[in-house]
């Protein structure tokens, strides 16, 4: 009897702690998860300002230490996430439960390369950490009428985007020819480069035509960057205008010919007559 | 009872003076802030040219004289609108009470550092200087439309650029590894730099990747770029669209079917049938 | 009566005359326009090559020779309109009578300064040949659409470049301040030179940031300019939209209820009902 | 009777093949059209690879070798469909047959000059072999809705750029007299081609104004180019719009003022009155 009001006991921590991690609605579960955006943007933070020597030299060791704080942290997180979890199994293997592994792993893994400061390992390790990044995701569920038009345009922006390939190609086994190997269109690889460089009207200048054939050539390359540019803004934008027409409702009041209703409104708001169709 | 109609005097020629400072609607209050637009853009143009190193040289008595003018116009303003202002402690508090103070301001500081030629303050005091443009501000109400547009969009504008840095982040570190601290991208910041010149296609050429790999990343990055500028023109575009359609009527009259009628129109203009409904 | 025959006769050549060079309905009229296009690009075409070098030390006779060919052609041409002109004074007055005047005169001009080549008076007035090409705007009157609509948002692209001006100079002030006049920002002016270069997301790479400082705020220029390049397209965008709307008519036939009639049409082209309201 | 039944087997033959080769229907036919994708995509690579010093020296021969091996690849296809094709003349003169052609003739062409590398002639032929990526085209036939709209505003666009190349004209004319001849600005074709690189927003950087007249004007160009970015981005959205609205139906039901049917329905799908209007 005490066993199994000590099991309820646990079941009701267990519930309230899902609560306040998992969930936004109670005062702590906001705390929290206010308290891990913090922690997230600091330690992300310090990983980009270590990388600068003058800080690294001065305050290497702080860093360090704090960088260990953060570990122990998102781990404390990680695992209480696991043991609230409803389906722990089901965490460990979604999105953000792998995201949240590897925000701590590579802080326990540079344990086993120890004498090595600044090697390639290291340095993609560090890489990693910035994915910590991606665990403020969680905290943003609204970029989804964005992704929809941009899904919804998605044949026609992969058909834009195979031709302007298929230009960019052209384009630069051309300027390859005209301006030949002693430049810096030195191979094709690299022509693509700077193809895409001036198509897309960035325009480093690190490699430039100095024939003039090759001048006129980029001259048009730009003039069709800068005309293509148009498309996917064009495509996008009618997208967006129709998804958000669509999320209007379009019935009009057979009785007083009024637009504009609620999408669940059954009579309209205007003179009481029924929106349904009868049948 | 003469203390009283001097009293009335005193109030008439402050309400004078308001119509004339205040307001636009008299002839004088026209060529009044029309001389003050002209003051305000000369000061301005005077602070801009003495930077100009044989300028100074040359003119700089007559500017600095200039510039004494200039401050001894603002403050009188500032102090006529003090004396005549209905509620002086509002205006004080106000916005553009804040930016005229500003203005004149560190024309008298300077007094306070004479010796001090170019040094810091100085240069930070006639930085200040130049924000005597928001005075400018006042004379223009017009932009309310764009600015209305903007904030309906502000969300999904906000919610773009979160997308936008977590893809900068990212992007920076995955850099900052591949061309490695030997190379222009000697820490994340500085590769975080970058990826905003190339991310927003400016491309000014002063760290460019030299490696393969490197160049690769790069050409996807201007590609993301390219592709990514249309979703705020298009967020917007559909706002001002709509924004425009909002501002006209939608009614069709029930008899002519007629559509397109003013706002407040009760009677088509067409058949002469109401357009209200009846309830 | 014979004189008079003769005024006749010479009314009618002018006549005749008129209809060929400033008309585009006779077989005649066209290829005086075709010629003449022809004249224009060949003459322009030759200024521009006269300035490389190589082909003025080669051809730099013949074209001159040539250049003097078009110059009396046009002279011819500038002659023949005043002639067969009804109203030869609102012809010299008017934009493309100025503009053929300036086509010619630079030719005879170059006579008064025989030794001297190359100089800045002998540059300019080559420059003006150049504007020639606006003799073209005679033959496109179908951009009149675009203009419009570009007119009809001539108010709110003002108050954008207003608003852009002032962040400009703010940003500029700032940048000035930051990077120091030991720096490529060694004025104001320049400084506001760069902030242009960057806003417009151009990115030459002539003057950029050398401290940390002057690097986030060129990043926070560059953001901005990316998001407010938007503005303007979405401006034109659906000022463009509205024009092309307006253009079709929204009539709606009130016995079948068809739309998208012609504009003048009278009856529904589906059930022949009267599209006129009855009044 | 045999050699009937011979003739009708070919015939047979022929039109099984046929359905591989140019249908897409039979499995057959997929795996046809893929194994063909891989071997463009990959003997396109090659010859972009094979343009890398580096990769030349170590891999050269092996990637002979294998060019050798496309080139019989795309042989052995363009006889098959020559020989599977109902019209083989027609399809000798259509535009993949001549891409077919054009793909495998610079292979055989090379015998011609065996002792010449890395001439101007074989540098040209490698060219040539690019535009097998056009053989790519063949498996797009779903652009046709975003050229339509192109081709919708063909017009207008080619009128911006009329306008656009006046513009640059006259402003490389002008950036000419100011810089003079002995800056970057050598001569006018020169500063077309900077002015281009600037109006589109590309920036290269290799030529840039120095003096403060040309910065002026330069910055001018700026702002005009970061304007006039917005016309055909306007120009094509406004016809994409439109586009996708006339491809929905707007027959509104007389019975129950449904709008929205599909393209080719005969009845109300709410009420189900006739949506054909009654003549």
């Amino acid at each position: 009897m005490q066993q199994d009001s000590q099991v309820n006991r646990k079941e009701c921590i267990k519930f309230e702690l899902r609560r306040v991690i998992f969930g936004t609605d109670t005062r702590l579960g906001r705390y929290f998860d206010i308290s891990l955006i913090v922690c997230i943007i600091l330690s992300v933070s310090l990983v980009f300002l270590d990388t600068l020597a003058s800080i690294h030299r001065q305050y290497g060791e702080l860093i360090g230490a704090l960088e260990w704080c953060f570990t122990l942290i998102f781990t404390l997180e990680y695992l209480l996430r696991l043991y609230c979890s409803a389906q722990p199994i089901r965490y460990v293997r979604s999105f953000y439960g792998v995201v949240d592994l590897l925000s701590i792993l590579p802080g326990y893994l540079v344990l086993f390369f120890p004498g090595a400061n600044f090697t390639l390992v290291i340095r993609i390790l560090r890489l990693f950490r910035i994915f910590r990044v991606f665990k403020l995701l969680r905290y943003l569920s609204e970029g989804n009428v964005l992704l929809r038009a941009m899904l919804q345009s998605g044949r026609k922006v992969f058909i834009f985007f195979f031709s302007v390939s298929l230009i960019v190609m052209v384009l630069s086994a051309i300027m390859y020819v005209v301006e030949g190997p002693e430049s810096g269109f030195s191979s094709i690889p690299k022509s693509v480069y700077w193809t895409i460089v001036t198509i897309t009207t960035v325009g480093y200048g690190d490699i430039t035509p100095q024939t003039s054939l090759g001048q006129a050539i980029a001259a048009f390359t730009m003039l069709l960057g800068y005309s293509i540019i148009a498309i996917p803004t064009g495509i996008l934008t009618a997208e967006i205008s129709q998804e958000m027409v669509r999320s209007k409702d379009i019935r009009r009041c057979r009785n007083c010919l009024k637009m504009g209703h609620e999408n669940d409104a059954k009579y309209c708001d205007n003179c009481g007559d029924s929106l349904e169709a009868d049948l």
